[in-house]
């Protein structure tokens, strides 16, 4: 069986929960706290060199780390991952927008306010709300007129952006002035076979 | 003729520039000033809302952005990217390792001293030196005993991650204690129809 290393609160870990039960594959989740260094121990680095959940155990035993890359893995060849050449680097484009513009800053600030606000992340903290807003921009924009992210259908871009994004107000971020982003994100979780990120 | 809306300097440019290259695929390059905003014009936020190059511009006219996904579109069913299902995830586990630890620590921080360092920047400055070391910690251990990333052969991984890497002394990244880094940039240097970032 599919083994997830993962931990509740993430977003990223998330996606991959979200996307295996959505493709009714069993797997067993394992939990590890990341706030207590549980991802940084020298076994766990044995199964991704950065450190970081989430981790795919294959059944051969191989690991396959970063959220995105997983959800590829598992989405390949499904109604998740478009047939169309252009549309499946589409799919991509929106998730590299995701871990670069999104992830970094609206999944940062909700971490710290779940962790720790320290002074060093206070200073950063205009920063990130800023580079978070203009991510939610982009988004707003691009959904304009357009039921998901690519060719009209339901994708691993929907599940990869709907990670951080139902969740920006646990990071101060406020969807009031985004009406199309909030359509959209009830257009996701009314997907068959749909759970809520405190699923494990 | 595919059209690749680009920036000289740019490392997420050089890296398709390179692709196209060794594919022999002939594209017409349009240079944009990042530094004086030319991306973020209403005429190129319809070419990619999330204003940044490179954009690729297609025969069909349609268009697509972000670096690691124009690679892979454009390395599909090539020997760039691996026929292997689980290689292929892994090729984009390390591009997202790419764009998510090393590009915004070891790009940004070259990019920064090309353009304008503001007191801004120079307060985010040890954070982005630490994070990117970091980065090339994870490089080194995982290619120790490997030829190239992933399955032993050259694929757009390495090419994504050597656009930076191999400039990251601009950024006042000193690769002297990553052996085993140096000696992949060489391997990657002496694949055929190699190019140099500066060549357009």
């Amino acid at each position: 069986m599919l083994r997830l290393y993962d931990y509740l609160p993430s977003g990223n870990g998330y996606k991959v929960r979200l996307l295996l039960t959505q493709l009714a594959i069993p797997f067993e989740r394992i939990d590890l706290d990341i706030l207590k260094g549980e991802t940084r121990t020298a076994e766990f680095l044995q199964k991704n060199p950065n450190g970081r959940i989430p981790v795919l155990q294959l059944d051969s035993g191989g690991f396959l780390a970063e959220s995105d890359a997983i959800l590829y893995y598992l989405a390949e060849g499904t109604p998740f991952v478009p047939s169309d050449r252009l549309d499946r680097a589409r799919v991509l484009q929106w998730m590299f927008f995701e871990q670069y513009n999104h992830e970094p800053n609206i999944a940062t600030v909700r971490f710290w306010m779940h962790s720790e606000m320290t002074d060093e992340r206070r200073a950063m903290l205009a920063g990130k709300r800023k580079n978070g807003y203009a991510a939610l921009d982009v988004m707003e924009r691009h959904l304009a007129g357009r039921r998901f992210f690519v060719g009209e259908s339901y994708s691993i871009a929907d599940i990869a952006l709907y990670a951080y994004t139902h969740v920006a107000d646990e990071g101060g971020f406020d969807l009031g002035t985004y009406p199309v982003i909030r359509e959209w994100l009830e257009r996701v979780r009314a997907q068959p076979k749909h759970i809520p990120i405190t699923q494990g």
